[in-house]
């Protein structure tokens, strides 16, 4: 198969040594599926690739595309640091026994009992978003008797991001980031500076997502480099640190071709370095955020078919027992997902069906035309690289339980998050 | 205030009696409220307009735009019915302690283990929605020992329905209904028929939501009635019970003017009843289904700004606590709202603000083009309408926790729905 730990053993497809028509009789469906090997996987070729090849680098994973304690540990293992964008996501790392030292917290409102969590905890480093949280955070460390190394996210405006649009986040009027404007920029390095309670490290950015060449990431550098310089020039001030955000595309169908980290990396530390040497500046520190491309491949999303209901002269309707509840990135992103009939993997593709989740809703389709062998109720459906955004997306909509994942690791599957019952449903109501 | 039970004293907004600025700060943001006074409202609407106005009529209030065992209670008290789609809905409606029999049971795939929960139950009615459908109701009914009353959901392909392709159900190659092909539709006629475990009362469709006018449902019944006709002509049934489904529109914006249940209504039962007597039928009982009509002008979301960020020659950003998670029908439908500053109600807007979600997410932006005062952080945010469809979508994307759900009565608040806990976000990991 074309897929990581993906392979079809006597007609049936398994899945980092597990064979998931068993797994999904055995644990119920929807069922999410993690492969440790491939997250392992994907965090060697990281290392390898990027992190063993240049010095002062640094890895950050983005936990929004998924996050749970087993796997805060298993990318504790693996050297990794990572990046949070919520009190949710630190408190998840932190039950984990994440070392704070190496998380990065993100995002555009982090509200001031999050930054004291944050400061209590001890986090690496707080990426400030906007041109007034400096303020905010100075008094929430000056309380806590510590200094935040910060960075700051500018916005490089760029405009040539070849994503979907929610997901480009680099363009220059987006809520993300300090515009660079002179009026608003410069304002705002000069707290920077001034404010005791932070150490001002360097710069961050975010260009997007799901990218397959690194075009927008150069775009950025060279904005984000030029500030490197005026930092020098007007303030004496050197960048130690620039972190490049994540985007990098993964594999959802086949035909997909995303690059691998030394070919979209490359480039981009040959910009940085070249810069450097050329401008006689110590290369500042590099991190990434790669979330997507750790986990996405990593996952595969287990349904079982209820009906295929066959509208003459039309579609051929094939509904399974999720949905639009554990997978809203079609929906949401007409994001578009490779999917086969597990325990009929060998059988040659017959016809095209529209695969349906089960909500009432018409947009609750998760793939809109699928090549598939004859689909009968009882089927097994697997849909591949379903591991980012997904179950960190999942909703009760329709009152539908949270689906179990499970983490396979060669031929072994053991639950790291369990089912949602009936009753968590009504857990929280008064 | 153009919204009911919305007013402004003394420079704040008041809704349901409650200063919201003060709730707000008493059980934080984000926080959702829900006016008992409006659901009670457009109840007693619904039955002034509609069930008491015409005979053999009923209303199933569509769960899956809200559903807490708190609402159940008071739909049950209002004498309503009640449309679930899942096992999970069915799950909290029984908790409430709603009388099943005035259970309806909707959804493309309903698996055999909710089909149990129905059949042991006793839910007044399953709407079959799927052609191969009936055989596993049969099943599971005939080793209930119990018989089950059924619709025939069809789908009367109708293309002219004016709203968005995701919500817009009811047209031909759609994953609902039984197809009116003759070499589908009468099949399942027939199987019905002659299946011991199912009485067959009549047909249900449902054409769309937020419709502002009947046209869609006219251009329905003109379907629907013939096949009511032509049951008589093939088989000697006249049908019994006829569910038209919801889609009634309701009031996101200042500027719209959704129908009355009555102007809406009418000319549907016009229709019907015209139809009976032409065909000398005696009329079937006539069911609805209204959801977002009950709820969404019911609810109101209140955030807190975090910061406000001002691009040059671009736009004014205002970052709120709260968004995509608790409100997901921007992103997802490009739904409109209207929103104010609630400690801030009297005075003049002065200008133009993109209401920001705090995800980390390009595409989590509230509302793109908001008239205000001028914000400031700390400011309260209330967002109208937003009872249908946010808190029943809403996730723990980024590890954002859910919202509180107040319900609020002439000036009493009280708490529906606990805000959840960090603890609650890893309570399923093992």
């Amino acid at each position: 198969m074309d897929y990581d730990q993906v392979e079809i053993r006597d007609g049936r497809l398994v899945f980092d040594g597990c064979d998931v028509t068993v797994l999904a009789r055995q644990y119920g469906t929807p069922l999410m599926l993690l492969s440790e090997t491939v997250v392992r996987g994907k965090c060697a070729q990281i290392k390898r690739q990027f992190l063993e090849r240049y010095a002062d680098t640094r890895a950050a994973y983005a936990g929004k595309a998924f996050l749970t304690i087993g796997l805060c540990r298993i990318l504790d293992e693996e050297g990794f640091g990572l990046d949070v964008v919520s009190g949710g996501e630190l408190y998840t790392a932190i039950k984990a026994g994440f070392p704070a030292e190496r998380i990065e917290f993100n995002g555009n409102n982090k509200t001031r009992a999050e930054l004291e969590m944050a400061a209590g905890y001890g986090v690496g480093r707080i990426i400030v978003d906007q041109p007034d949280e400096i303020e905010l955070i100075a008094e929430v460390y000056r309380t806590a008797g510590k200094r935040a190394n910060i960075l700051l996210r500018v916005n490089p405006a760029v405009t040539d991001t070849d994503t979907h649009a929610y997901i480009a986040t680099g363009h220059r009027d987006s809520k993300f980031g300090i515009p660079l404007d002179e009026e608003v920029f410069w304002p705002v390095v000069e707290k920077a500076l001034a404010t005791e309670e932070v150490d001002l490290l360097g710069f961050h950015f975010h260009v997007g997502s799901q990218l397959f060449d690194p075009r927008s990431h150069l775009s950025a550098l060279d904005t984000v480099l030029e500030l490197v310089l005026a930092m020098r020039e007007r303030y004496g001030v050197v960048i130690r640190e620039l972190n490049v955000g994540g985007g990098i595309g993964v594999r959802y169908l086949k035909a997909d071709r995303p690059p691998g980290f030394a070919e979209f990396l490359d480039p981009v530390m040959e910009r940085i370095d070249a810069f450097a040497e050329q401008n006689s500046l110590r290369r500042p520190t590099v991190v990434i955020e790669p979330g997507r491309s750790v986990v996405a491949e990593a996952g595969m999303t287990l349904y079982t078919v209820g009906h295929v209901k066959r509208i003459p002269e039309g579609s051929v309707f094939v509904s399974v027992d999720g949905g639009m509840t554990d997978n809203i990135r079609p929906a949401l992103y007409q994001a578009e997902y490779q999917a086969i009939i597990a325990n009929k993997a060998d059988l040659p593709t017959q016809e095209k069906v529209v695969l349906c989740g089960r909500c009432c809703e018409s947009g609750d389709i998760l793939i809109h035309e699928l090549d598939i062998p004859e689909p009968s109720p009882g089927d097994i459906i697997a849909v591949f690289s379903t591991g980012a955004y997904c179950y960190a997306m999942a909703s009760n909509y329709n009152k539908l339980l949270l689906p179990a994942v499970l983490l396979l690791k060669q031929g072994q599957a053991k639950v790291m998050v369990q089912r949602q019952s009936y009753d968590d449903l009504i857990r929280l109501e008064v």
